[in-house]
């Protein structure tokens, strides 16, 4: 089928290239598509490596290898297969995997463990071994592309392409973090979502990098979802060539650690939402700030249930500012609430205070509202000092076309 | 809008009188409907009565006062509106019931606490007072109706009328069970789900009434759910009227106490498969059946997952075996599973067996499984010994079409 656009969707912007870094694309030809489906990031050599990996129990083999490779903290190159996830394939799926971990070992002279393969498409088909092998050695024959061109490769059910950058300064130098990514379908949080990939040319201790990236991914790919559906593939990793020559960060006591650290949670903001934005069938950009609660953990978890709730997002779909459904969404939340203390708005508007609808609410401004792109709800729970902001989009006919007819 | 009646709705059965209840309907007009939408049920003295309501926090007056009348175990009188739920209504919702439970209980000459209501409809708007006194007095003078006037009373949104029946012999008497039940969109699990109404002319005690309700909560309405939304309202009651004149039920060590609780299990097991059976947009009954977990409240929960999985019901809706969203599921439960003992079949056929596909699948029966109304999903984990049956419906256009139009 053919999925129009996202008319949410945002230019691709200007990356210059990260130092340490090279990048090139391929035809593997996992499924019938007239376009590369393979990528491959050459790294220099000393390159730090931080990842974030889902929570899904049936996770492939690519996520269980990756968490096992992160122990070394140190990577030389990524491959990215796309339109196959090798996902519940069994030791075939493995054996692929450890395959394109050898074959780039071999030609880069370095240890298979500092190679990190992703897969992404299909779940239940073991990922061919003989078209991986021909696309990689395509790929290091092949000129180096550009960001955009990596970040195409990497997708699938994308209607867009996905970058961001990011810039910090540490002791007098300027670093760049450049990232792509994809997702669009079984974006759920808890975890880190989707296949997304920085760059940087940063000096940073692979601890260091895995705590920013992990403090980052609280608050930006843990407070999306696009479907409560959790992916069995979801991957991210940070990598830092050094090739920027600043006194390598080791700790929160390292100068400029706090403007690497701003920029790395800079850099997934900016990800998280370009995945949203690509949620399949979205026609709005969603955000729910909730305050007022006990902590923010409980605050996130109200959050996501607004967010997760097919009633609210179909509302909001149909432009209807049904905030009962909100009011229901935060009863069946599990989290310390009391009816009579919550207040509900859209767009800055008040529709419902401390328990009751407004007395002289005024629907209008509400409504025009909730016309636009982006729609902004608002819950306080009256109760503490916690807060969250999630992002999502609306559920619309455009998710169920999508869903029901495409096998992903 | 116009919904169409569901493809999935069953005939309402013949339904014989229950001694010692007497229906009575009524327009109270809450909305702009051309039918009745207050629905009275006057229960015989002495009624036992044992109830299970919603654990959303945000719930009703009417849930919130139903649970404090719990305690005395006696019912006289039951009405529920339609057209408004009357939750999140601040102090002048509470008004509003005690209103009504003022107005029978003066008629009756009986405690107010014995005079249960609901309410099903819009949140956030005040039930009208005046609307409920003039509905309530129209009802008390009214000819008694019928079962299938009463259920088609309750009903908001449903597009067939539901009701159930079924029998026990308790020491040589013989016991009629009659149920009527609402519900089609925020319907979801762990809670008593949407406004259920059982009658029988047995004699039980409340204890044994309620331990009896509770045991088939467990594994019917808590087993079910359409959008994974739970209501402000969901309340589902059974009265006792004792009027078989058998001698009451007082434990399981009574005469006849199995075969009443097996009767309970089957008018609730009914019942909760009619509301999914009109299922916002359904147009599949999905049966999931989970086995091999390690117990069956981790078996309930994994089936809830794949039940409540966006993706897994869209698959379903196009007819596509995608048994690869099923795995996904099963790995986001936050449940005990191994991915490489897990199996999956459609309709009697396995099409993974222990962690990846099977070598000589053959997919066309499954496929024609599939295109048919009630479909029926395997899962064995491969742990041990725990089992849940769980049944949902597939997500369609109907479902974002009535919820993206439709202010509930």
């Amino acid at each position: 089928m053919d999925i129009a656009r996202s008319p949410l969707a945002q230019p691709f912007p200007a990356i210059p290239p990260i130092a340490g870094v090279t990048l090139r694309i391929a035809r593997a030809r996992y499924k019938d598509w007239d376009r590369a489906d393979l990528t491959y990031a050459e790294l220099a050599p000393g390159t730090a490596v931080a990842g974030l990996f889902t929570k899904n129990i049936c996770c492939s083999s690519e996520v269980e290898l990756g968490r096992e490779q992160m122990k070394g903290g140190r990577a030389r190159a990524l491959v990215v297969n796309a339109g196959n996830s090798n996902a519940f394939t069994g030791y075939r799926g493995r054996e692929a995997v450890e395959g394109i971990m050898a074959q780039v070992a071999d030609h880069l002279g370095c240890a298979a463990a500092e190679v990190f393969v992703s897969s992404t498409g299909v779940i239940g088909v073991p990922l061919p071994q003989d078209k991986a092998r021909a696309g990689i050695a395509a790929a290091l024959t092949s000129e180096p592309c550009s960001w955009e061109d990596a970040a195409e490769t990497i997708g699938t059910t994308d209607t867009f392409t996905k970058g961001a950058v990011a810039q910090a300064v540490i002791g007098g130098r300027t670093v760049t973090l450049a990232g792509i990514i994809k997702g669009s379908g079984m974006i759920a949080p808890d975890m880190a979502t989707m296949l997304g990939y920085i760059f940087t040319d940063a000096a940073v201790e692979p601890a260091f990098l895995q705590a920013c990236l992990s403090a980052a991914n609280e608050r930006t790919f843990s407070c999306i979802t696009v479907d409560s559906d959790t992916s069995t593939s979801d991957t991210v990793l940070a990598f830092a060539t050094g090739a920027a020559g600043n006194a390598p960060l080791a700790s929160f006591d390292s100068e400029g650690a706090d403007a690497f650290a701003a920029a790395i949670a800079d850099i997934c903001r900016q990800l998280a939402l370009l995945v949203v934005r690509d949620g399949e069938g979205a026609q709005k950009l969603i955000e729910v700030r909730v305050s007022g609660a006990v902590s923010d953990a409980s605050a996130r978890r109200v959050g996501l249930a607004i967010a997760n709730s097919p009633l609210v997002k179909t509302a909001i779909a149909g432009e209807d500012a049904n905030w009962g459904r909100v009011v229901m969404a935060v009863g069946k939340a599990g989290e310390p609430a009391d009816r009579d203390r919550l207040s509900i708005g859209f767009g800055g508007h008040w529709t419902a205070r401390e328990g009751q609808p407004l007395a002289n609410y005024d629907e209008a401004p509400v409504a025009e509202h909730l016309t636009g792109r982006e729609i902004a709800v608002a819950v306080d729970l009256g109760l503490g000092d916690g807060q969250a902001v999630v992002w999502t989009c609306d559920l619309t006919h455009g998710y169920i076309a999508i869903n029901a007819d495409y096998r992903s």
